[in-house]
């Protein structure tokens, strides 16, 4: 096997977990950190350690980067930037879709391949199938590193606008975050009746399974804009949130999360919309 | 086949789901609706019309019962009391945990077998068992019956406890709205820049088997009542949102959701837990 040469820039949580997914798929890995003895238990797993960040640039072909945030991405590429030209750079590191943009103008203008992305998980997760890798900015750049990029996780193209990684990560953790928010609700709720977490939550991720069913046809709805409610309208959700807002209260649980959805809905049924589908309620998100 | 008999009490979008599942199976099926004229199609499939309430519950051993309310329930099922008594009565009506557990305390007091049960899908998901139908209440029952109720979804069982069916329900519900709502302010975000609902839809659907990885592996500590921030902790989190918060700021997305995001991570942040992992964050709910 001849596999290719990587450069890993950050050796945070995240920048080690992706150095050892290389280093573990048989990738001569090139390693640096600002902190140099973040990269000493990877050097005793076989990488490399760079003296800087030119000599960790013009190491590989493919580098990869990722560091606190745009910033610092800035503050250690612009001095490098003549070493980076012909290389294929890779941004994992978390930004505003207006960052990426701007990264991959300054890329272009400088002859640097550019793929900015997403990692859809925590450190555990790198190397895992199972959880995506996020890539958007040059579609021909992703489909010849995609084998390589596939060692960190399954690779998903989002085209060519460089944005659209960050913007994609931005929604996917608020989707997160309401999970997580709906689902502690939940467990508080759940665990005040004497529920142990464990118990309900391996219902409740099965249950996410047939919300996820629920979504996938919502979202043809919303391309067509059209919301009709033929299997559940904002009307029925109405009636059954309050068996959710009275059992909170009953357990002394604060309700604002599920007040606000009630807020959406009826904002949705105050404009005569009560008839139709959840999905409707894009609209009011939109203002 | 000797399919056992059941009946339905309630016709309306879910109890003609039911009803269709019980005949799609084989089972001699006896319905009743108040609005009689709702059996017509049924009875056209091979259901045979109840003339009265009475005559309905005398047909079978099983009464599966799914009428709009705990209200209507009684309002059904009081003047029949006596023709109930040794049969096994299945509300799958929403209600709340208290409403279920008079229920059930109703059903013991007059020799009648109960169980509530909440169906985790819409009509249409119905008779397929990738979905869920909850059952509390009388553990020998449901192990008597589970067969003939797989027919509807697969058969949950939460242990005797009547009023888990409405609490598991009313959790689950709170969660699918969280989920909606986090999904469709991620959508409207996504939609500003020209990505349809479906594309992003395909991916956020693949996210949420993470999140329930994430969720899986969090239920342990909230059981455990510690919450170490070993993989991503609510700082991280805390700096993440702010992405998201300005990316829907400049695309004039209504931001009310993850603003409530932010000030219960925000608020665990300050009572010193911000190192921790996002379960602590159970702990605000709990108030
Ligand atoms: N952890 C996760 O679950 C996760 C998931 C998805 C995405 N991410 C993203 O991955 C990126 C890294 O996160 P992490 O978890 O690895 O964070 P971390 O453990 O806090 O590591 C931060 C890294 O950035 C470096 N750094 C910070 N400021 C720098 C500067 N001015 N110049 C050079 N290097 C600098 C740090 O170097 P020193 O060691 O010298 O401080 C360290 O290598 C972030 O953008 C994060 O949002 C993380
Ligand atoms: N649809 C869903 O997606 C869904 C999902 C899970 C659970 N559920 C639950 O299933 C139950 C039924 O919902 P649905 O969607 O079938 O609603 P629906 O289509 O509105 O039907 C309501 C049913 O209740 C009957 N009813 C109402 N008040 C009554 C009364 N006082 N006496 C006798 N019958 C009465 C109606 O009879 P008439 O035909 O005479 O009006 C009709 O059969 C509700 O508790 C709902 O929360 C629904």
């Amino acid at each position: 096997m001849n596999a290719q040469s990587i450069t890993v820039i950050g050796l945070g949580q995240m920048g080690t977990a992706l150095a050892d997914a290389f280093l573990a798929a048989g990738h001569p890995t090139t390693v640096w950190n600002r902190t140099p003895g973040k990269a000493d238990a990877l050097v005793a797993r076989g990488a490399t350690r760079a003296a800087t960040v030119t000599e960790a640039v013009t190491a590989s072909e493919l580098v990869v980067v990722c560091v606190l945030d745009d910033a610092a991405v800035r503050e250690l590429l612009a001095p490098v930037t003549e070493s980076l030209r012909g290389r294929v750079l890779v941004n994992l590191t978390t930004g505003s879709p207006e960052q990426a943009r701007a990264q991959a103008a300054w890329a272009a203008e400088h002859g640097i391949g550019y793929l900015d992305g997403a990692v859809m998980t925590t450190p555990p997760g790198v190397g895992d199938s199972a959880n995506m890798i996020l890539y958007a900015g040059s579609p021909e750049l992703f489909a010849a590193h995609r084998t390589t990029l596939a060692v960190l996780g399954d690779p998903v193209d989002l085209g060519p606008d460089a944005g659209l990684g960050s913007l994609y990560d931005a929604g996917l953790l608020g989707l997160m975050w309401s999970v997580f928010g709906g689902w502690l609700h939940a467990s508080a709720l759940a665990g005040a009746d004497g529920v142990p977490a464990r118990e309900f939550t391996a219902v409740a991720t099965r249950w996410l399974r047939t919300v996820s069913w629920f979504m996938t046809g919502y979202a043809e709805q919303i391309d067509a804009g059209e919301y009709p409610g033929a299997d559940a309208t904002i009307d029925v959700q109405v009636a059954a949130i309050g068996h959710l807002l009275h059992a909170g209260e009953a357990r002394g649980i604060d309700n604002r999360l599920p007040e606000l959805h009630l807020d959406l809905m009826r904002a949705a049924v105050d404009a005569g919309h009560g008839g139709d589908s959840y999905a409707r309620i894009i609209e009011n998100f939109r203002k």
